[in-house]
């Protein structure tokens, strides 16, 4: 993933201190008792300066949102008629992840303190959202003219996220220790074969999952379970012809 | 469903005339603009009764979500061991659809607040959290000891929600005309045939749906694909005997 394996663009070093104050003051004197002037007194700034990089006093809690949202919404724009439009989503809500993965322990702490204050689990909320949004708008596009195009997408997108939240608790509750990335792939890996289909299956065409994904896909999943879509149209040699193959392969 | 096809416990007049009064103002001169005073006025009771009902202002926005909460939760809780778990939560979500179903003019009219006021859209979406948090522990609860149990819990939920708001939102923005029922009952059906699968599939057995879920599930589908699952171990006859079934009553 291009956006997401460049190196970082630099930070301002003042929104960095800024941030660092923050989450000091955060966690010596609580969220709701500490002020912006107290966060702004810690750095060595002004007032204005915190207001140049932040909306509000929530949003040093969640300094790199609007720029992984922002990255998100431009790489799932730049996907062409070639990609898989799930594996697609999948990818973006990779960048989410790294997001996270990159600084383990400033993710921890903001965890820890986003479940003790419920405003900002409010702001929390607010964010998935926009990044369910973004990747819903992009398979609605991708679905346009499909039976169903926008409830599949809506389906799809939450489920993505909420495979994503699954890994992404686990390792902020294993406090950043296990593998993130790993615990992502799998979660992944679950809604891709529940729903990363071939965008098209011509009538009479049979597929077999696992080992015949046409997109080049997942290497087979170490499952007992066999998995045969086919048009009603298609016939039965030919169906039956498609089973043994796969069946000997497994 | 007994808990919502029930008649609705009888709401106090004083409860429904603060809610009335409160609408009429937002309406009128706006959500921010309108304070708990002049909602009392209005309503011609004390600031007291008002908190005696709701919380915080906002919280006479979504009077019905706590009530509806709790019973979503009782119901999920009263399902044993018999009840197909997807099929549960899917139930628990027309009993959401319900409460605003039964009140178009009054649902339609708080879309389109909540849609002007980002705050009232913060409270929504952590409601609409609450709900999918009661499924996934409800689904979790149900998939202890299966691999993966929480994964798909979760997944499993955020689809469910997904598909409900999909239904829903579509009912709103056609100002509460069309059938939500039926909408809600489509969108459902989708998540179902995706994830609602036979709890225990013994080895050798086989299963092909539309048509022959073991759960005595919908009605087969209008749809031109088959889909077949299998144990890899079910012998090729068996599974051909099967398909020959399914594509003759096709």
């Amino acid at each position: 993933m291009s956006s997401s394996s460049a190196a970082p663009a630099a930070k301002p070093p003042m929104r960095d201190a800024l941030v660092a104050a923050a989450f000091r003051l955060f966690s010596e004197h609580g969220y709701e008792q500490t002020t912006v002037d107290d966060i702004v007194a810690l750095a060595g700034v002004g007032r204005r300066s915190f207001f140049r990089y932040f909306p509000a006093k929530e949003d040093v809690v969640f300094p790199d949102h609007e720029r992984c949202l922002a990255d998100m919404t431009a790489f799932l724009a730049a996907g062409g008629e070639e990609c898989e439009p799930v594996r697609r989503v999948c990818d973006s809500a990779r960048m989410v992840l790294h997001m996270y993965a990159e600084n383990p322990a400033f993710s921890v702490q903001r965890y820890r303190l986003t479940r003790k204050v419920a405003g900002l689990r409010a702001s929390e909320l607010s964010v998935v959202w926009r990044y369910e949004r973004a990747m819903a708008g992009y398979l609605r596009g991708r679905f346009t003219g499909h039976p169903d195009g926008t409830l599949r997408a809506d389906v799809i997108a939450a489920a993505v996220v909420a495979a994503h939240n699954n890994a992404l608790r686990s390792w902020l509750r294993s406090d950043g220790r296990g593998d993130a990335v790993a615990a992502l792939d799998h979660a992944l890996g679950y809604v891709q074969r529940e729903f990363g289909r071939p965008q098209e299956t011509a009538a009479g065409r049979t597929t077999v999952w696992p080992g015949s994904a046409p997109d080049g896909g997942d290497a087979p999943h170490p499952d007992d379970v066999l998995v045969l879509v086919t048009r009603r149209d298609a016939p039965l040699w030919r169906v039956v012809q498609e089973l043994e193959t796969a069946t000997r392969r497994a």
